[in-house]
């Protein structure tokens, strides 16, 4: 195998530079109706009226269907099912759905939503999740056994308390993170429509096709074998479309369409209102350490707002407790987590998914402990990052690999950090300079308790080229295409050789959906399982055409089997051409390994708990503050990243941009506005989130790693990235102004009022 | 894995026994024309003349078809493609076709083939091998640049020639071994027609359907691809249906049968006259020793009979010559082999292929050697016996297992050898007894130069239950049932829930012929890679439905996947209705090893020689000579097998049984009485096979053993019993009467003849 490859070769590259990809979203059949939902606008109430009649009565409309007309069970979920597809009795947040409109137009859909007559009797609503779990707190789900408190954990490691009560230092704080929306490009949208062989036939821009219709079938009482979902490329996901947004709501409509393709999008106010959110989360933690640095003991509590439905809350809480120590050695912890249901947008999965926030509470613990010691907030971090082969927070021993330490080493030799003296000095009239680094970490795939599977199919085609079908949807991540790198490695052919198809759950074998960083680790292994079975049985094959009975000496190369030993070759055309379909096929599964002996804490996690694997980087922002407004610009930010062996710096510095670029938004740019259950900023004059002339030159450096249970040596990395910026800047703020952050997004009115500024 | 099974579950039993199996000679498609050829009678000639007419205008005749309605080359053969479809302008054979006819019916069928009106101008045949190969002999092939010499081969090892001028003492000899019918059960036979969609769709009864579709396309100019060829379980076959019988005759009546579908079925006396035979052989032969009995060297020439036609004469001749030493360690050999065409019916492939031949040489030279040395002939090859990794005659260290000498020590502790003295003295007034015992061995596979290859293809139904792909007929040895043996024990099912698919060439994979004891061997070791495949699908699929994350921990159980840790179990059938069928197929491939480093000797042979494995064996022959009438009864026979692991004890012994009494019939019964190229013995009236009152018991003896790369431990044994009874019935025979047997078959009158009987 090679190493990275100085010119990426991304399969997709093309055809989207020049717009010729076809999104979900391009997909518009000619006459296909048009779907749409009317939503609540009031954050909990009951339903107490609902006219549809001049509805159905506006020109073009097909139908309007309630909760009467949902067939099934009406409850969606991944894990537990509370959320309904069409509310009846009651809603829970403002973009909760009462009515699915079918018209002929996207003009008389919109006509008749306005003209559906909804009467609400309003509930007390809960906002703050501390407030939701008082005992007299208004029930978001009153037969819920707990009340609000949606999930419970609590992990534990050593005597924390007994241990914080010795140290000799001991830090504090409460940490902010706020709900964030993923903003991706392409909106939720899908087209559905009944075969007259009665099979549901979807194509929608989703990270989990295979799951999607197991959420429809419960949703609505079908046969999941009947559903066929197809998931084009999409313009971007990052979590916010695991789990149905259109989902079954299309599927609805088309039950309903007669047959037609119906085709539902949701507008970007719809999705702010409708969409998942990464949940806020408030930390109180505290972080004991002895004279010298040496870390000893770690509590604290995490608190989740839910908003009204579980989604993944509580294997997002998990997984937040599983990282809330960050890669270093701390041996006592003890630290609790909750997750209170809301009249919030819902809370789901969001690119970092919990780690994100348990990694600003340690790092900014970190910084805290260092201005209190007198230290260099990167010396106390080196000092106590958890080596090879030691225990993390939870008492879990992963993989060994580059860790934190080395990130960091890589990030402290750049010049952002070894000449920051001199930039500082520099700064212009009326601002102020300052740089910060953090660690990061981000464990990868699903974790212990479910299988982490995959299964690839390989095709080796009638004109001997082949067709990956591919199973994880590319969100943009650049999935696919590292599987045509892949297999054009693993099989000595050239890329161009590669045909890709699409998750398709008529023609492409089941593996999860796209996330947890696991797309490239679990489905490249099982591709890597299926090129190898696919060069063996060319070796075989071609041996019989070359009358050579050693396969094991033939040598594959672009488009040939070659025999060393006489010089002749069979094309791979030619092998196409002669072998019955079945014989073309090869396909290898892959379950990713999980943690065998884990510990006893966390035992209530069922799923997603705790992980084997983890990537680690680290990161360093350097901040420019104008005195005079409290715009914070970005001077500079530098990534470091262990993730295993790299396939395409490009790939991998893509992602680390992208992620970097959305730690910055949530850090800096992207404050909800969140009143009421109501967002402030429910559209994007108002949700800002950087431009490219609002970033600074991300640098990317790649740490030397290799996972030897990696296809070609790599582990996923598609998250680790968007953990530096938050706890970073905060950092270099105080470094350049002496801001105690303690809350993002920081705004330019914190900045003020931190300088003194005009009052 | 088990040993063998005491109760052995043939798949095939009931089938067979109540008589509902359908073979291809039942399928009679209602409506389905005749098709049958007119054969010349005569040996050699050239074709003056044929008048078709009268049989054209017979009615009910369709069609009447001659060498100018071929529409290819016209040329078929298995290396050498130098046998008409239908004969133009020469015949060669007195079976060789000239017209074939299409009839509604097999009355017409017949009065016209009796109407066409053929005229020859008889050419001087050549019918003895050795005045084949005069200078001025006439010519088979004129065009063939070697004259009647089809092939030549020289195996060389040490200096022979010196080394036997120096031996204490040598004995030589000139041996006969004779043609042979297969006299399978059922008779050469076919079903073909041209599809709507241009398929040539044939049913056959044939050892080789991936074959048949290349001699098919080549010899009429088809395309291989839309020719699908299926091979239902064979009444018989032994080699006499590897390579055309009906094939390429029947392909060309249903090109031109607008549509219907076609039957063919030679009759018996058909079959002598057109059928492949064994090839009838002269061996002379010298070896050499020192005076206590080392074996020193071997020289000789063997000349085998080809008939007009080269099938795999070559190749057999080759075979012949790498068992021309007997499982015995001889230092300096020299061996050399020519095969002669002749106007004889055709030499082909049987069971034994060339190694029965050279088999009876080298035992009846070691039987000579004891009584010039007045040792024990078992004595004499317990010491010269190979041992494990020692270099056979040819130069060739084979793979390890038990050898001739266990398999003989075997014999010799069976009570008809150790209570032969008392035997012979109980013998009946005017009867005479001896006991002989000899060794066996037979190469297993296709052996070096191409590849030995197999893939297999397994499916989880549906229903949750299997079916295997059988690429290889069973022509009645049980193969197609041991791979549901080894099937139901690799995936710990029960036998039942596998459905056998009989060789079918359009949903079955490539895996070579029926033949050289390589079926179970190379398919066995394909399909246990396939279940190999399919036990890690089951696994991880069950993970899937289970929530485990540990495949391997899952346990298979008949119609079960269970997870011991909960207790929670899947069913094989739930899994069936989940998967996609891409998903439930599991495909393998195996080719067999061959010999990496073969010795100069004997680089003329392109393909098949030399072999790397071989299973061995012994026989005893009691045998009891009636002084008044020459007739020979067998007493006992007691047959021992090294074949590595017995996976069905009555297999192996149904194997060995079948084997010993073919090698019977040719010894004491099949008599061709061949002349100027006819068969005397043309029909079951006069070609005597031995019926089961002709046979004695056969014990058959199981030699532990074991071979690490066969499947569940076995090695192939179809053929090796066919070795002993014609040198073990010949050394019986001098140990009754004296005898001096040098020619087979061994007939009363030489028997009334040796013992000075009536004249």
């Amino acid at each position: 195998m090679t190493g990275p490859d100085a010119v990426f070769p991304r399969a997709d590259a093309l055809a989207k530079a020049v717009g010729a990809e076809r999104y979900s979203a391009d997909v518009t059949p000619p006459g296909c109706l048009w779907a749409g939902v009317r939503r609540a606008g009031v954050a909990h109430a009951l339903i107490t009226g609902l006219d549809v009649a001049a509805a159905r009565a506006t020109p073009g409309v097909v139908a309007v269907l309630t909760r009467r007309d949902v067939p099934g069970t009406n409850r969606q979920g991944i894990v537990h099912k509370d959320q309904p597809v069409l509310c009846g009795e009651r809603v829970r947040h403002r973009g909760d759905p009462v009515a699915l409109v079918l018209a002929e137009s996207r003009e008389a859909l919109a006509l008749a939503l306005s003209r559906i007559d909804a009467a609400f009797s309003p509930l007390p609503g809960v906002f703050e999740p501390a407030a939701a779990l008082d005992r007299d707190a208004p029930y978001v789900h009153p037969e819920h056994p707990d009340g609000n408190l949606l999930a419970y954990g609590l992990v534990e490691k050593g005597d924390a308390p007994t241990a914080l009560a010795d140290c000799a230092v001991t830090v504090s704080g409460e940490y902010h993170t706020p709900m964030q929306d993923h903003v991706f490009l392409e909106l939720p949208n899908g087209t559905a429509r009944l075969t007259p062989a009665g099979v549901l036939d979807m194509v929608v821009s989703t990270q989990a096709p295979f799951r999607d219709r197991f959420e429809i079938a419960h949703a609505l009482g079908l046969n999941p074998w009947t559903i066929r979902v197809r998931a084009p490329y999409l313009g971007g996901g990052f979590g916010g479309k695991d789990g149905a947004t259109v989902q079954c709501l299309l599927a609805l409509a088309a039950l309903n369409a007669g047959g037609r393709w119906v085709k539902m999008v949701w507008d970007r106010e719809e999705t702010f209102l409708a969409g998942y959110k990464r949940h806020a989360a408030v930390m109180r933690v505290t972080l004991g350490a002895d004279a010298d640095g040496t870390l000893r003991a770690l509590t604290g509590s995490l608190l989740f707002d839910a908003g009204p439905y579980a989604h993944l809350s509580g294997e997002i809480m998990a997984l937040a407790l599983e990282h809330a120590g960050g890669p270093y050695r701390i041996p006592h912890t003890r630290l609790e987590g909750s997750c209170a249901y809301t009249n919030n947008p819902v809370g789901g999965a969001f690119r970092g998914f919990g780690v994100l926030q348990s990694s600003f509470a340690i790092e900014r613990l970190m910084d805290a402990l260092a201005t209190r010691l007198g230290r260099d907030p990167a010396g106390l971090r080196l000092q106590n990052a958890l080596g090879r082969g030691e225990p993390n927070a939870i008492g879990v021993t992963p993989e060994p690999g580059a860790g934190a330490a080395e990130c960091l080493t890589a990030v402290l030799a750049h010049p952002a950090w070894t000449e920051r003296a001199a930039w500082k000095r520099q700064a212009p009239p009326f601002t102020r300079r300052g740089v910060g680094v953090t660690c990061m970490q981000n464990a990868m795939g699903y974790g212990r308790g479910l299988p982490d599977a995959a299964a690839a199919k390989l095709e080796l085609t009638k004109q001997g080229t082949f067709r990956i079908y591919n199973s994880v949807p590319d969100m943009g991540q650049g999935n696919a295409s590292a599987f045509v790198t892949m297999a054009a490695q693993a099989l000595h052919q050239s890329p161009e050789a590669f045909a890709l198809i699409q998750p398709d759950t008529r023609h492409c074998l089941p593996a999860g959906s796209s996330s947890a960083s696991r797309t490239t680790f679990t489905f490249g292994n099982a591709l890597l399982g299926a090129c190898r079975a696919m060069e063996a049985k060319l070796r075989a094959r071609a041996a019989l055409a070359l009358l050579c009975d050693d396969p094991a000496r033939l040598i594959l190369s672009p488009g040939l089997v070659t025999d060393p030993a006489t010089g002749a070759a069979v094309p791979l055309a030619r092998l196409g051409a002669l072998l019955p379909r079945d014989d073309r096929l090869c396909v290898d599964q892959f379950v990713m390994a999980v943690v065998e002996n884990p510990p006893d804490t966390g035992r209530q996690f069922k799923l997603g708990f705790p992980h084997r694997f983890y990537s680690h980087g680290a990161c360093l922002c350097a901040v420019e503050v104008d005195e005079l407004t409290g715009r914070v610009r970005l001077g500079r930010c530098v990534v470091s990243v262990a993730c295993g062996r790299v396939l395409s710096l490009e790939g991998v510095t893509q992602q680390v941009q992208g992620a970097a670029a959305q730690g910055i938004g949530l850090a800096l740019f992207e404050d909800p506005a969140l009143e009421n259950g109501c967002m402030g900023a429910g559209d994007l004059s108002r949700y800002l989130i950087p431009t490219a002339l609002d970033l600074p030159d991300i640098d990317c450096l790649i740490v030397a790693d290799d996972e030897p249970t990696g296809p070609l040596g790599l582990r996923g990395m598609g998250e680790v990235g968007i953990h530096g910026p938050g706890p970073a800047i905060a950092q270099a703020l105080f470094d350049a102004a002496g801001l105690h952050v303690t809350r993002l997004p920081v705004t330019p009115e914190d900045l003020l009022s931190a300088l003194g500024g005009p009052e």
